[in-house]
């Protein structure tokens, strides 16, 4: 078996995770990106194209396919080939395909948190009703840019104006510090493990601070940062994981497999609040190479999630389970 | 010998290291945290408690003392237990706990900074003389929460009105670079070693500086992130701590054993400044698992906090000196 | 062969990575700090003198021949002994000593990038050009100190008295997320490696945006943050670095060799602008310690800057190409 990704996000992490358990990798990869991946020499076998698009076409599906190769998709995997045209997808993809969606269409999202019974921000289903500092999303926002701060309907109406309102969401801005903890639900071992947390790095807002001008903030994710939570935290953490979890085995059978990341905002009164999940691996698991805190504490030695990925493939084909983690 | 803690703070570092030298673990742990440290598979036995207080009832005491355990404080141990309370319990504490009286005591503290010749923030007796930025601190504050930034008696008096006077320290605030360098000092080898450093990440100042609002900053730590500092101030950074030592053995004998932390900002003149120790290990050291640069250059290997305590339990044992770090 | 560098920056790596090699190590180290060294157990052998200049002296620099000593150069040394200087210093250097004096002289490094292609911010000649947020600088600023920001002629007369603007930059300041990526250009693999990235931890900028006063910012560097970038826009990285190492040896023969660092800002557009260079080891690599993610990419196991140096030195003396990476 080849484990297979695309040329973006953490393909080097996901290739690296793969060689180091044995398997053979394959980048799907664009032309002028080629000469970036061999520098690492990851890939046992290159396919090139001239858009990630292409990857949807049938022969290049056959190709993968013919090679034995299993896709791990990641965050611009999910934004390049469309989570609704994942669903037709051929080739076998590491993890439930059926959760992208979930996860990239907002409202199912909502849903999905409902039934979790975690704490979210508020959300205003009308301009009208904000009345604190809220935040404006874009549906597949490409790495926060357009985001928007507003006071109130005035400030609303003055900043928002060309936006799609049906693609928009309008949510209660939660002063706090962020936290990105990087999960692992294996349906193998029944068990939700922490892989590491990071912080996002974003362009204008993390060097606007430093400055004494008065720009609007903007929230495009340009690296990440290395963080640990406060212990006496991490047991409301697995809570809201657990709950996740469990939440898109009743939705959507069977569930959110393997990787995934809570986004979440800690108030000064240590309330967590749960803004988004990535329902895969995410870019901030590139600062824990090759391991983390809480990679150590559990198993006496260095895993990333890449290497996690890995791990989960091999034992699923030593036990004949495959079909319980690729779909 | 068995390694036992408190199930918060560091605990987890704690037992990962006691295992990783060879040693059983213990973990008192109150009900409904048991889930959370289960998953962690490092305790290979615990007690149940309903509220960490009962740690001081004379059973559990004696259980403790029957099963050979020596416990391993941490901030949560301090905070929860009292270190008043602390000097009567019987059980064996890995360190000096007398030192933890001196550190949760801001008088005893300034003496005892006196006594090692470190450079302090100005304190301010009476908020009469408040001339400049300043901090309001809490004895006993949790995480930070309550803490006040003034800039002169007038705003002192808005700010602060229900604050028990005999408990609150005024404190000039110095703006620079936090650093809160992780030590270890060992009577064994009477050597004092650089385990790593961490900054510590607030609830909502770190959260405040991105959003363009106007609301008062606070400062409950909620999670810590890793930093290193510029070598050339190593030098001194050693020589406040070899002072804070020193000093701790002059004025309480044997002095600080085994892990504490400086906490210090530094000024844009390159001036270290010490705000407060903490005699035990703290939480930051969390992100420093496995190990740290700084342990790395001195040890060629990777070592955290939790287990150097446990290495140095463990040659106590050979050397027929645990007297020397256990109290 | 010993390897020998100056008693600060980012020595205790560059030991540790000479020692983890197999060489012996020696440092030139004033009085002072000895005592802070020899905690580490890093220098098999110390040469004493009362300031670091003194490493110019006839018989320290016989001393160090005869011992048979390859110095590493690092910010510290080109700062205490001058870039000019080194070029009249006899002892063998690790790396092109000529590149120092293109880092250190700004019009120099503006041509270099240049030549390079990269997109840098705008320098303004005339102070009456600055028509946007600009930072001036100072040639030789130690760590940021003196760095002023204005907004404009007037705010630059009023803030900038007694600057030798022979001496002086005046560059356009790029509002935006800070990355210093540390690269390795080998000749002997004729490759271009990603050690690492880091972020620098600056007072009183970074304690400033915690507090609610308004004092300008300064740019002292402190510290060092780790931080990992993007993979998306790892192959500009590349290209950049590829471009300033190309430029180095068209305009100065053999041009970079062995560590340098980019300093860059990311904007919320996700362009990329160069705006130093510091052909040399950085401090920034002393937060990845013992390895980096990136390292680990390329690699599978841990290597420092200061590891990669001794690999480097290693493989050069066992191929009979000591020239082609000492000057």
């Amino acid at each position: 078996m080849v484990i297979g990704t695309l040329a973006s996000h953490s393909a080097l992490q996901i290739m690296r995770g793969a060689k180091d358990e044995g398997f053979k990798t394959l980048l799907v990869c664009d032309r002028k990106r080629k000469k970036f991946y061999e520098r690492f020499k990851l890939a046992d076998e290159y396919i090139i194209v001239n858009e990630f698009r292409e990857m949807l076409n049938e022969d290049i599906q056959q190709k993968l396919i013919d090679k034995g190769v299993v896709m791990v998709p990641h965050g611009s995997f999910v934004e390049y080939v469309g989570a609704k045209n994942l669903l037709e997808f051929k080739v076998p993809i590491y993890g439930n395909k059926g959760v992208l969606e979930w996860e990239s269409d907002r409202k199912k999202e909502q849903k999905w948190f409902k039934r979790a019974g975690v704490r979210v921000p508020r959300e205003f289903k009308d301009p009208k009703d904000i009345d604190r500092l809220a935040i404006v999303k874009y549906e597949g926002a490409k790495g926060g840019m357009g985001y928007v701060l507003v006071k109130s309907e005035k400030e609303f109406q003055e900043k928002v104006k060309n936006f799609d309102r049906e693609k928009m969401m309008i949510q209660e801005y939660i002063v706090g510090t962020r936290f990105y903890p990087h999960f692992f639900w294996s349906p193998l071992s029944d068990e939700n493990e922490l892989m590491g947390m990071d912080i996002r790095y974003e362009a204008n807002a993390d060097g606007l601070s430093r400055v004494p001008i008065d720009l609007p903030p903007t929230y495009v994710v340009t690296g990440n940062l290395p963080v640990v939570m406060r212990e006496s935290l991490l047991p409301d953490v697995f809570d809201l994981a657990d709950g996740v979890v469990r939440a898109s085995q009743e939705l959507f059978y069977p569930g959110l497999i393997g990787p995934y990341c809570l986004e979440l905002v800690c108030t000064d009164k240590l309330e967590l609040f749960l803004f988004e999940v990535s329902a895969r691996i995410v870019a901030g698991t590139n600062v824990w190479i090759p391991g983390s805190p809480y990679t150590h504490l559990k198993h006496g030695k260095d895993i990333s999630t890449g290497r996690r990925i890995a791990m989960e493939i091999k034992r699923a084909i030593e036990e004949h389970r495959l079909n319980q983690v690729i779909s």
